[in-house]
């Protein structure tokens, strides 16, 4: 898999290199850990959630992030208008739907985004892809995930692995885009090429953002590359830098708190060498 | 007090095992930490803001925090809807009236919610539960609070302690609740039991949102246990990791960016041991 | 100039004695960086963006910090009317344009901002102070900013800075502000005095919140000092920091995790002996 490994690097020194700029419209939690995602990978994040300067700024960008952690009126206006200006000035667009089938709500502005212009890539959990492909009657029932955590039973691990690789092409080839499966191990899928990715570490889920944060840096990766590199080589970073920074965390039998510093470090350090050292993908 | 040790390490682990959903509808400043410190202790936060989906999340999560830090209208809406669900649904629901004495629409919004539905615990630092009580009638004056912060004349200390524990007993026993004091001494009754609890360190008052994150705890405990045993359990266990923090950042010379991480890092490694080591409590 | 490194040190001392309230409406970005930073110094603050309470909260306040990073509309009423009390109760007031150039209702609401009251301070790096100038019509043209961060053609090094110190001193002159500018060597200058920063470290750019954070920090000064003092200090304070966190960054090979969480401890570690070591600044 050297030849994936090459790309994932120069796609990770090609953001170093241009620093562009990616619109986050993202929930109020862990924002300020998505800037400063964006920031630790060398990309420049510029967040705001007002409609009357959605169109401006998706205008000055390279790419944008939606991501619905806490949902508000003006901020759904903002949504709309900023997706409608990514498709109409081509620009890639990534969707986040977190917490999809806990709400009404949720669920309808999903599906209305997802008219409003089609998204590069949707990132989520198990969880949240099969609601999502739920309402499309792509499938026909799913599991209720545990707030805006993945059901127990949407695990992917050796066992269900194939099962998912499918069900993830195929959403992907249905939706016609790339879809970027959270988990224990990553499905990424454009419907033609998927990857499967054998990082990360479960200390990932023991802090609030790492699946936002994941999000804004697929949207950064997608402006200097295509959604399936964008999306892999985002995955593979966070997942990498989860090791990293648990190696660091066991060292020292710290907790949390040092987690995700160390976390935000092992970003902003990814480089050649430890990519290399690390990753483990495979083409499907 | 080996007795009451128990009883909060059996709280701590039963969390761990069961980890509740807590919905938070909290203030922007501290939300961030409030989800992470949530995560910490072993149970899952969801946090959400919008009317539209209050009753939803109310449904589906096992307890309720409200806390009145930076409201807005909508907010407001929202926190009206949530208190009602949980009333209705028999739900565990604490109030964190933030800053109630500074604003009038911290006033009015803390009785109108106070109206809806009668919260399982109130915390605040004595400034905040004294105003409270003015608004009740139960107490004649109290003293402006500084701000967000408790004011100097009501600091709980051995020469206050009596005549303190007394007035948090009569209001738990008026408003019918459990009233959860925090300070340099910390006070919990339910009118008929009461907790005095001597941990904690003055560095949890130089970081933003220790007492955010104890409201946070104190819902998710009372996911698993009574609200007397929820709200002394998540105190002593905040109290004791602000002292282990403490004990870190003073033994390396650092300053509060790290006192905040090795905060979490303490709440994340809290067990039996830590308890049973640092744990200073007596029942009145 | 160990005349004004007796200032600051005076300054940064007295906030730490007499702690005053600052009212922050800023951005939701970096609002938790924020009120952890003037804390950090030892000062007390308090964020609140709901029009309702805004008069109030800058009755009970030292001092004002408007910053329009995020904005939104019952926000922007919020800032008029904190900003008119302020006006009319004369206490200090800075205003941070955050992103002023990026779209039209930023330079709108700055605008009119500067209408309602004059700000004691405006804090900004050169692309935005130049795009304000550019909205007096003192300046007839700017480069347009990298979203919320400064164009490439506005750093601020020794070629550019004898041009930009009289750009700075003419704009406060016509103002009649204190105008601070924060880059690579920063300008501070109320239209008489002058002074010239060359503290600070690229690093403080890896990280969100720099400048929000140094907004606060000029308040929190402004209720202890002049005008010029207060951005003079804050500004020696936070690029001070910058590099003491820097040193401990590279030291251990850490990254932009614990950049921001050592530029915190050094904020709450700032004393007269580290000012003496580090403070490099010269009166134009």
């Amino acid at each position: 898999m050297s030849q994936i490994n090459d790309k994932i690097i120069e796609t990770v020194e090609n953001l170093r290199s241009r620093s562009p700029l990616t619109h986050c419209i993202t929930n109020f939690v862990t924002i300020n850990d998505c800037a400063n995602a964006v920031l630790a990978i060398g990309g420049s994040p510029i967040m705001a959630n007002e409609p009357d300067e959605a169109e401006e700024m998706v205008t000055v960008v390279n790419t944008l992030l939606i991501n619905i952690g806490t949902l508000y009126k003006s901020q759904i206006e903002a949504m709309k208008i900023a997706s409608q200006t990514a498709a109409k000035l081509q620009k890639a667009y990534v969707l986040d739907p977190v917490g999809i089938g806990v709400s009404k709500i949720r669920n309808d502005t999903t599906m209305e985004l997802m008219k409003e212009a089609k998204p590069s890539i949707i990132r989520g959990n198990l969880s949240e892809i099969k609601t999502l492909a739920m309402l499309y009657g792509i499938l026909d029932e799913c599991t209720q995930a545990k707030g805006v955590d993945v059901a127990d039973t949407d695990v992917i691990n050796e066992d269900t692995l194939d099962s998912n690789v499918k069900l993830v092409e195929s959403i992907a080839q249905k939706l016609d885009t790339t879809i970027a499966v959270s988990g224990q191990i990553d499905i990424i899928s454009d419907g033609k090429d998927t990857y499967v990715i054998r990082n990360g570490h479960p200390m990932l889920s023991d802090i609030t953002g790492s699946g936002c944060m994941l999000g804004c840096l697929m949207a950064s990766y997608a402006a200097v590359t295509t959604p399936i590199m964008a999306a892999t080589t985002a995955a593979a970073v966070m997942a990498i830098a989860g090791e990293v920074a648990n190696q660091k965390v066991a060292y020292h039998k710290k907790g949390t708190g040092t987690f995700r510093s160390e976390l935000m470090d092992a970003l902003s350090l990814m480089d050649e060498k430890i990519i290399n050292r690390y990753v483990n993908i495979t083409k499907n």
